[in-house]
């Protein structure tokens, strides 16, 4: 079921067979070093896994600073510290005695941490790391207004707090609180005012811990569309960010001012125009199953005039504009995808190219690791 | 990079780990039967294998009377053609060296059929398989209204029909003639509608080739909202429905009557709460990489009151309205994906249920076969 890699090494970019998941590699360590520049000493960085699914990109990101990843899934989990990656938040709360056990096992392996919003989740998970021998770092996930998952702040997470403190075999890590909808707010001050209020919640919910004698080691959180203004806030000790590797299509709509770095394109599904049906419109091999469209369509790399306006399972309408250089059938074109998670989770190879030449081919480990 | 099955044969559904790609074979059977009820000896069925991507569900429809299946990508073909299916027509033009090459090999193993819309192709196709020593039974795509792929009716189609007769590795095979948006238009009428127009244009363009003593031995085509119609129409010899196994949320919302026999929900995904922030929410763990939401959200299957109303990458909202049983922490969910083809290319493993109990484990060997 894993697919065969459609290029070799050595192959020049125009060669390699479509779809295909194309990271650039010069603009993705262009984007890890500005991310790095951009939050030098004042927080840790935990870079986001779900984004790439991928062990090469995590030791990368560790390279660049990182103290480690984040995963939503225990699978992802078990994808890094198989691939080598010793250190790993999962930002996510884990329902379910078999999940459960899976997370107390792989706690044995490396440093694991894992979010909760339940006393009843509590319990399973303290259960599943005592039959286990474990230690699991616990973090309350706050409720910051996005209406997911998180308890309440005040009352309701001291409450909680309280509860993973007297659980042996679970250490008390402090505060997950990541807001997802503010990264898509397009306008850099709304975003930034998402964020305040968020700050304020936190504070609080520090605060009254240790009134209450609960140290709080670490409040986790922010992603690519806000973590400066987490930074220079000053309530997070640690960053999440994920999609700054690739940077979608959706992201680039965002307003990007400072003190928020703007990053470069660095994932592109290569696509091979199969039909040329009309003088306006040349259907392309890379649909719905190449490309996420959730977030709207892939737009088209350095072809001005040439517009994507619409996917089936697998066509894509690439609309020609007036004036505009038309591509012929058999040409191969970049597209930027408008969602670089649930793409990246389309394919099991990242084809890493440098100046039009393929350097390396990485697998896509965790791809699929849904539960 | 295959993720490991999600259950064990002998489990109890409730018991299977979540997101889970279920098959409920009572239902998956009932549509098998229901689908050659319908058509009977009036036409050849060729199911179409992009909806399932699974050799073990291809071979049940070629049990269930069908002469062989559809792909839409070599990869597809090869991965059918590994798992025993001995005759695939890819309903698709396969543009480039490499693929072609690919389906000329192919075509030594297996009888396949290939469409092409552009005398390039034809040429490139026939360069293809005279090196391999091939023969491609070769149909010509017409272009009848939805405005993808396609040559257009007329003289432009009786030319590209005289090169494939005229080249010695193809076989002139006939017209695939197929609309892909008539699927889904609601009304049945218009459905019926839609497809009279394509009836007009193939009947034409059969009449112009045989006036041209061009044979057209096979016109194909035809999806699970409108086969009926082709059928009772009588301009084509073999129909090539794909969804008619699963019955997605969308295909659901079509309106079902006479002639078209209405199929049963067989394909769900099962979800864990994982969080209960509120009265009126559940979060469940099955977001946008565990459901296509391009056609809608997934449904909450025999849980009246509850709606899943939005995605995020790896979390669902499933709103719980006014007086209907709320599900608590860790209760699992049925949902109905709202588009089944690329839901099903998220996972690897079909979880086969049969009255609550899993009976086998089915692996989808074409998920992420793109190229």
């Amino acid at each position: 079921m894993t697919v065969k890699a459609p290029a070799e090494i050595g192959m020049r970019l125009e060669e390699v067979d479509t779809p295909a998941l194309i990271l650039d590699l010069d603009a993705f360590e262009t984007n890890l070093k500005r991310l790095a520049d951009a939050v030098g000493k004042r927080v840790r960085v935990r870079a986001h896994a779900k984004t790439h699914k991928c062990p090469e990109i995590g030791k990368r990101q560790v390279a660049a600073g990182a103290v480690g990843v984040c995963c939503q899934k225990v699978s992802e989990a078990e994808a890094m510290v198989e691939g080598g990656i010793a250190d790993v938040l999962l930002t996510n709360e884990i329902v379910g005695a078999r999940k459960l056990e899976r997370v107390a096992a792989l706690a044995k392996r490396a440093r694991i941490g894992v979010c909760v919003d339940h006393a009843d989740n509590v319990r399973d998970l303290q259960a599943a790391a005592q039959s286990a021998g474990a230690m699991v770092e616990t973090y309350i996930e706050l409720e910051v207004g996005m209406r997911r998952c998180g308890v309440a702040a005040g009352a309701p997470a001291l409450a909680l707090a309280r509860t993973i403190a007297a659980s042996p075999n679970l250490r008390f890590a402090g505060i997950h609180a990541y807001h997802g909808r503010a990264q898509h707010i397009r306008s850099a001050e709304e975003r930034r005012a998402v964020i305040q209020n968020s700050f304020v919640l936190v504070s609080n919910t520090k605060a009254l811990l240790e009134e209450n004698k609960i140290v709080c080691p670490i409040v986790t959180g922010a992603g690519s569309g806000t973590f400066m203004f987490e930074v220079e806030l000053g309530g997070w000790d640690e960053i999440q960010p994920g999609s700054y590797v690739f940077m979608d299509r959706d992201y680039a709509r965002n307003e990007w001012a400072p003190p928020m770095p703007r990053f470069e394109h660095a994932l592109f599904v290569l696509a091979t125009v199969m039909s040329r049906p009309g003088p306006d419109l040349a259907v392309v091999d890379a649909g719905l199953k190449a490309s996420s469209v959730d977030s709207g369509m892939p737009g088209v790399w350095e072809r001005p005039g040439l517009s994507y306006t619409h996917a089936s399972d697998e066509h894509g309408w690439v609309e020609i504009g007036q004036g505009a250089a038309a591509p012929g059938l058999g040409d191969k074109l970049l597209l930027v995808p408008g969602h670089c998670d649930p793409t990246v989770n389309l394919y099991d190879w990242y084809v890493c190219v440098r100046e039009g030449v393929v350097e390396s081919l990485w697998p896509i480990t965790a791809r699929g690791a849904v539960y």
